[in-house]
């Protein structure tokens, strides 16, 4: 092996406020060796989730979370590099657990071998990956679009909105995709077929998104927080469901000064008979078919479509990291660590 | 007949603050007379519920709401005084939509004939009413209490709290209530079995709260909100489901000055994949043979108890209302409007 230094990248401070360069830090080591039953992983690609930023949190918290030190979290498309163990050869591809690393040693638990010819590798780490399982099970579970009904989602580019997007129009809702700027906007329309299309950096933002929801809004897939969800609120039908997913327009921010909106919220729980769920980052094992041939076959059928952002090299992961929170990266979020 | 006028209660005015005797009007009119296919009905009893205050709102409901000037809503066990109906006696007893009412003249839809010797027919308005099917269904739709699960309740000697109790014991859970006084909390504990007993103005109850609950919650059923949700919120387990059937001790209070609690509430709903769900106050038709067949069984062997808070009256309506929005009634609040 050419390469004899493998990286990683640790997180050296938990953020305060938004993330910056500094609450990472580069480290290296010898390549490990595998021993019996091990093998090396060379990562090729690396995914970038909004998760990882509620992670690095030094709140507690029920999910597993960073502690300063701690290589970060993740999962990657990774190659074989060398062998000890009976199932995997070198060459193979495998979805893993990798973090954010160049190189591991593994057992061989929790690996999947991909197939390249199926559908591009990536799509494991984006639509068939953590943001794909978490648009379907919000849902199916939560979420369950009718025909007729009308369906809001924040970052409605990325890995999780667009497939939310996507599915609830195929389930016959009328779909409103919230995204930063009009080249976003005008994409989310012919890409992924939202009826409607928000800029949520428009100085009337609240009232743009109120006109695309004349007949109110029956589920808003919470990916985003803050300034999206309290524009949303007010516009909730009876019966409507909120799927939490994600709050990464939250992060980072402190907490406001008030008035107190949370008794309010309740009673509006009451009347209006809502349904707030929290969706653990989870891989949901007996959805995973169901999931799988349906996005599978949509991918190849061309009915299913994806955009990736692709960063290319490793060097780059922590500024692909920062524009993915800043709403500046347009696509799911992929690292390209080796070719 | 006897009795030549009838008397109504109409809501004067939107409360502001707690509720008030100056809100309500006395009203009278003539003795209504049944037309071909009606029937004349004379209240018997009366139910007293809190969702009554929420209709009393000026605010917009998807719940029917009470303007001024309209007679108050509500369920009441009466008898049918004079009948031209072919499916009504004289004599016959009915639970029905009464209002606050000493009579009315119906056309025989929505009513129900009951059977006085199966129950005592003031079940009919608590805990085989919409106190009891709210109870049911919070916990069967959305509450969920497992073996060894510890749930919580406010308001737990009165009518939809003292069932959920009753019946999460049932399921196996560990059942803590919160009421108003000492004399309460021996109560519950001896007639409903709840495991561990709280009072609300004890100066520590925040405190007392955490300590009977070692294993943190898992279901609240939220009948109150305000205080209570406040002091239940930091003891909620992963996974925690949060029924909400009332806000009683909300209303009336002015809008939190802050800080904003919502953002951070969203958070713990996220990270803790939490479920809270509205329930609206409906008969749920599709779960009422089930419902009824428990409770009715229960009610008949002794396993399911009840406790009313009977005020002697019509005049006295309205502060009955008042007493049971303070939390000084004792049990479900019913009046006795003729013997």
């Amino acid at each position: 092996m050419e390469q004899r230094i493998a990286r990683s990248i640790v997180m050296a401070a938990h953020p305060v406020g938004p993330v910056k360069e500094s609450d990472f830090r580069f480290e290296t080591f010898s390549m490990p060796e595998p021993g019996e039953n091990e093998l090396l992983l060379e990562t090729r690609y690396l995914s970038l989730d909004p998760y990882m930023r509620a992670r690095m949190e030094p709140v507690k918290s029920y999910a597993p979370h960073l502690e300063v030190g701690d290589v970060m979290i993740g999962e990657g498309v990774a190659q074989v590099l060398a062998s000890r163990h009976p199932q995997f050869q070198v060459g193979d591809v495998v979805l893993a657990s990798t973090g954010w690393r160049t190189h591991a040693v593994a057992n061989g638990d929790n690996l999947r071998k991909l197939d390249p010819e199926l559908v591009p590798v990536t799509s494991w780490l984006g639509i068939l990956g953590i943001a794909g399982i978490a648009a379907y099970v919000g849902l199916r579970e939560i979420g369950r679009p009718a025909p007729g009904e009308t369906l809001v989602v924040a970052a409605a580019s990325g890995g999780v909105g667009s497939l939310v997007g996507q599915l609830a129009r195929r389930a016959g809702a009328r779909t409103v995709g919230i995204v930063s700027g009009p080249e976003k906007c005008s994409y989310i329309k012919d890409a992924f077929g939202f009826d409607e299309a928000i800029d949520h950096r428009a100085p009337d933002f609240e009232a743009r998104l109120a006109a695309a929801c004349p007949n109110g809004v029956d589920v808003y897939f919470e990916n985003v927080g803050g300034a999206v969800f309290s524009a949303v609120w007010p516009l909730l039908n009876r019966s409507a469901r909120i799927p939490v997913c994600g709050l990464v327009g939250q992060f980072g921010q402190a907490a406001p000064p008030g008035p107190d909106r949370l008794p309010g919220a309740m009673r509006q729980v009451l009347s209006k008979n809502l349904t707030i769920r929290g969706l653990l980052v989870t891989n949901y094992p007996e959805l995973r078919p169901d999931f799988e041939r349906e996005v599978v076959a949509g991918l190849k059928d061309g009915s299913i479509r994806q955009r990736e952002d692709i960063t290319d090299g490793f060097d780059e992961t922590v500024r692909a990291f920062t524009r993915m929170l800043d709403g500046r990266s347009f696509g799911k979020s992929v690292v390209r660590v080796s070719a």
